[in-house]
Formats: C-alpha cells, sequence, structure tokens
C-alpha cells in the first residue's frame, strides 16, 4: 500500500494477486463441477476485471442495471445476463438497442414484464432471450412456486418477440435443497409444456463453495467472491488473506484515549452492516470497532485495543460489503501485494438506471 | 413529476420551489437572531443551490471535504469553511493552492494538524485561517473541555502561517445550553489568552428551529434544511411538505400480495436507518413499509395499505437521509411543483478527498 504513490484518503485499494486467486478458484471449482460462471459485475463495475473473469472461462457476465450492461456491451462484453425485470419504454428502448450489439438475456416474474418485453421486441431481427424469476426463499422477486414458473414460461413462449430462455434465482445463503427441488420441480413443468429449459441460473457468493455435486443448475452468478468482504468473513465464505479490496484512511482525531475519528464515513464505506456489529474492519487493529458513522467521520472505539493509532497514521478497512464501496469511488487504486500497478476509473460507477 | 420528460428510475426529483422557500426561511431566521448563514453544501453539492444560498444572504459555504471546497470556489465561491481536520502534504498543498483563490477557513483538534497546517502555510502570503473544533456532546472529533480549547488556540496563534479565527462545534440535537455554556467558557479562555474569538461556529438542522435568541454562536451551517427528509420530519424539524427531494422508483415486482419490489435500492437510498424504521416514506402509500434494501432491490411490506402499487407504478419515496442520496447519483431534476426545470449534474457528487 505505501507504495502507491500520493495516495489520498479515503482510497479504495484492490490487490489483483488476491483478486487473480479469487477467479482462478471459483473457476477452478465451477469447472469441476460442469456448471457455466457468469460473474455479477456488480461488485467490482470494472471491465478490467470482467475481462479476466471471462479470459478465465466465465461464460458471460450478469448485471442488474440496463445501464450497466451498457458500460460492458460498449467495452466488447458480448453476452449480458440482466437479472431485472425491465419496465417502462426507455429503458425497453434501450434494451432493445443492445440486444443488438450483443447476446443479452433478461429475467422476467410476472405477465405485465413480460407483456412489455414483447411488445419491444415484437418486431426485433432476433427474440429477447428471457428467464423466470423464482422466489427460492429470498422473498425479493420470483414466482411464488413452481408451477407459476411454468405458466409464466408458456407466457413467455408465446409471446411474439421473446425465446423462454431458462429460470433463475437468487436464492437466500445455503438453502441449495431448497433451489434443488424448487428447480427441478419448474423444470419438469416446462419441460412437460413446452420441451425445453436450457438455462438454470443461481447465484449468491455465501453459497458458492457448497453448491453440490449433480446439482440441476446449469451456470452460476457470483458477485462479491473477487474481492470478498467482512461480511463473508463472518460467514464462513472466506478469509482475511481472501480480502482484495480495503478502504486506506487516515486518523484524523484521537479525542480522547479510547477513541478515534477517521476520514471515512458513510460516503465512503455506506452503512450497511449486514447482520455485523460495526461498520468494518480494522485490518491491523481488529479490536477496534467502528461503531458509528457520520457521512464523512468513522467513529472508531479503542476501548479493547492494547495497542492504538495515531493522529496521522493510515488504517486499512476490510469494509462489511465491498460492492456498495466501490459504487461509491471514481477510482480504486489497484496493486499486486503492495506494489502499485494502476490507478482505474470505476467504470460504472452510479450506474443505477 | 409526470411532466419530466423520458424519466428513468430510479431518480432523484427536486422540488425547487420548496428548495426557494426553505433557504428563505432559515435565512430570516438566522437575520433575525443576528446569526451569520453558512450553509453545508454536502447535503445538495450543486453550484446552483449554493449560489441561490449566498443570494439569499449566506456568507458563504461550509464543505467537509477539500475536493468540494475545490469544486465551489472553482465555480466561484469566495468564502468557504472547511470544517475537516486536514492531514497528509498532498491535501495540504491542494490547501495552499485552494487559499490563493478563495477566502478559506479550517478547523484542527490536535496538535499534529495545527503542526502540519503550520508547516504548509509557514510561507504563504496570507496564514490560513483555523478554528478550534470543540466536542459539545456529540463524541466526534473536538476538543474535550473550554481549557483545552484555549490551549489549543494559543498553539495556533502562537503557530507560523496560522491565524486563530475562532471556534467550531457540530453538537447533537438540541443541545443548546451545552454549545452556550461549553462556547461561552472556551471564548472567555481565547480572549483572556490571545485578545479575540470573532468566529463561533455551529451546525445542524434538527437543532436550527431551536437556537436561542442571545445566543454566543456567531455564524450557523446546517446542511439538510435545503432539501429536509424523512429523518427531520421524524424529529419534528420539518413537515412532509417542505421536504424538496424524493426518489422517483418503479414498481417492478408484486410477488405477492403484500410484497412489492422496487428499482431502488441501497445504492440509491443508501443504508441509512438514522434510528428509523424502514428506509424511506413511500409518499402516497403512507402505511407501506420499505422494510429492506437489496443493492438494487427494495422490498417493501404492503401488509398495513389499504390500497397497494400495481407492477409498472412509478411511486415516490422521500429517504431517510437526502444527503447520502445525492451522493449517489451523477444527476437530479429540478422542477417546480411538477413542472420540469432542468435536469443538472450533481457537481460534488463523490468528492471524498
Amino acid at each position: 500500500m505505501h507504495a502507491i504513490p500520493d495516495l489520498e484518503t479515503p482510497a479504495v485499494l484492490i490487490d489483483e494477486d488476491i483478486v487473480d486467486r479469487n477467479i482462478a478458484a471459483a473457476q477452478a471449482q465451477f469447472s469441476r463441477l460442469g456448471v457455466a460462471l457468469r460473474p455479477h459485475i456488480k461488485t467490482h463495475k470494472l471491465v478490467r476485471f470482467a475481462q479476466k473473469q471471462i479470459a478465465a472461462g466465465a461464460v458471460g457476465i450478469t448485471c442488474q442495471k440496463t445501464s450497466e450492461a451498457e458500460t460492458f456491451v460498449e467495452a466488447g462484453c458480448r453476452d449480458v445476463l440482466i437479472t431485472f425485470n425491465i419496465l417502462g419504454d426507455a429503458k425497453l428502448a434501450r434494451l432493445r438497442r443492445l440486444s443488438e450489439r450483443a447476446t443479452i438475456t433478461v429475467v422476467a416474474d410476472n405477465a405485465v414484464v413480460v407483456r412489455g418485453l414483447s411488445q419491444a421486441f415484437a418486431d426485433a431481427a432476433a427474440p429477447m432471450r428471457v428467464l423466470v424469476e423464482c422466489d427460492t426463499g429470498l422473498a425479493r422477486c420470483g414466482v411464488q412456486s413452481p408451477e407459476a414458473a411454468a405458466h409464466l414460461a408458456r407466457l413467455i413462449a408465446q409471446s411474439p418477440g421473446l425465446q423462454f430462455a431458462g429460470l433463475m434465482t437468487y436464492p437466500p445463503p445455503n438453502s441449495h435443497e431448497r433451489v434443488e427441488s424448487f428447480m427441478r420441480e419448474a423444470k419438469a413443468g416446462c419441460m412437460a409444456s413446452i420441451g425445453h429449459c436450457e438455462t438454470i441460473s443461481s447465484g449468491g457468493t455465501p453459497s458458492m463453495k457448497s453448491v453440490p455435486a449433480g446439482t440441476v443448475v446449469t451456470e452460476y452468478r457470483p458477485g462479491t467472491y473477487i474481492y470478498n468482504d467482512r461480511s463473508l468473513i463472518a460467514r464462513g465464505a472466506c478469509m482475511l488473506a481472501d480480502c482484495a479490496l480495503a478502504v486506506a484512511a487516515t486518523v484524523v482525531s484521537r479525542p480522547t484515549p479510547d477513541r478515534a475519528i477517521l476520514d471515512a464515513g458513510s460516503k465512503t464505506l455506506s452503512s450497511d452492516l449486514l447482520g455485523l456489529t460495526g461498520y468494518g474492519l480494522l485490518r491491523d487493529y481488529p479490536e477496534a470497532v467502528i461503531s458509528g458513522l457520520s457521512e464523512e467521520h468513522g467513529h472508531v472505539d479503542l476501548t479493547a485495543c492494547a495497542c492504538k493509532p495515531e493522529v496521522g497514521e493510515t488504517v486499512l478497512i476490510i469494509p462489511n460489503h465491498a460492492c456498495v464501496v466501490t459504487n461509491l469511488f471514481d477510482q480504486v487504486h489497484i496493486h499486486r501485494s503492495g506494489r502499485f500497478i494502476e490507478t482505474v476509473r470505476v467504470d460504472a460507477r452510479g450506474c443505477v438506471f
């Protein structure tokens, strides 16, 4: 870290050695399982790392937003899944333009979305590929039963301009049994009425390492695994040494013996707790607790620390949630085990549309 | 809102009629009190609105970060207070350049910061103006006692390149008695040993309306009052009609009768709860609860709603915390009571350094 020239804090540092290891390990695991890997770029939002993931063997990428997909297609990505219900004339027009430049797949969990997609693609050169999103227990989007999945799949298959391409879910962590049973039953329903159900897409870094052999899932969409974070350490999904992303911050004040204030607050670390206590891990002061965040200040309780950081000292924070941190920064600093490589723009930062 | 052309969600909408009223009301209040107004731009990060605040009578602006100050000085602001301990050669060099273009004041709460500032300004054409930051109960930055404030003030007054300019605090809400007694005592200490203590700066929208007549405070730095938000409604500091900022989001899914999913998650609304239940107020469905946020999904519990929004419907959200929302968007849409005016870039978005 100290090798990064003119580093001003707060700053995001990415260790590309760890990134490379994380990409290789995930690809090896899914290659062994015979499951396609389609990493979610929401975590890094960097063309540089999407290219690495594809070079390592990923079949394509996953985006959450149309504007993210636009950024990556513009940079040359040829196969993009957008795991979001797309609605509205403006977004559908953008999706149509995007589909003329790359293989795009979207999801739908209701008939309103299917009708909108069908109207937008009825006269397109090629049909839009649509997966049925299934709720396997997260209680977010998704049809509520395998029967409802097969029903919506039929509607897609019958809709002008659309091609039923399979099923998708974002399950809660470690719910593989539920995913397997829901998706097998939904697939059987689709096979019975439509005769095909190519893709069964699941995802999530927390459950990644326990995807079972012989799974019905044909592709997996992990995102955070490329960087990892404090929430994944807490879940036992990675170790500190697997965390590629750290936020460098400066101790700007030590108002009392047990309090330090950092120049990194909620506009740097976000307020995501993800069930944890504290807003991040001070790598070199693990007993310290980031007990609160103002917008630009991190409040650190040093009560439990034998050794305490001084004013002016740079500290490294492993954030609770890497994905929201990179979205707050225009640029990140890439290094390899402390040797500075390059400062790069976060290509899809703020791509919220 | 419906008058905004090609509106894609999620989007930030700002009602400039309400902005104008909020600016005028605050200015009138502080003019009556004889207290200078120095609005904090962290909330809007827009040159357009800083200019309005200054035109209404503000003596200058407050920034939290050097990069914010650079943005506003570049746009013509001539008097900027940076309420942050500035440390490190790179930031001090930027501060020095900035001080050659505008009247800049900074704060310090410890000797390390004072020494750094003194080294950076020892050979400057004009001294850097420094306020002593005082901790009046928030337990963030700040010296811990009036005696410590006077002590640090003397160090500043004796340091080459620096000018002691007064005292500053960011108090917890509605702690006016504590602020008055701390600041009066600290001022007396400074007067006794240095002979002057021009500025006594306090701030915070929650306490704004109860600043007492005859206060020792000479300038006030509210930020959020320009937009207001759900946290300020909850504190009784404003009413819904005073909220200038809303996030437009689309209902993308209604997976169950009591669940709606919005296309606005933590990358739009932030995870700031500020002590509230739920992540924002659905203006037209006040019984709905935004019970959880994924990065790009808002999870809404409609159990208590008699009338429920449909898939495809645009809803307006009053966020818990306006300041972190504008920082997540590259642009905001300005309207006047629904009549579209202009889409503007958020000038200082992401100015975290």
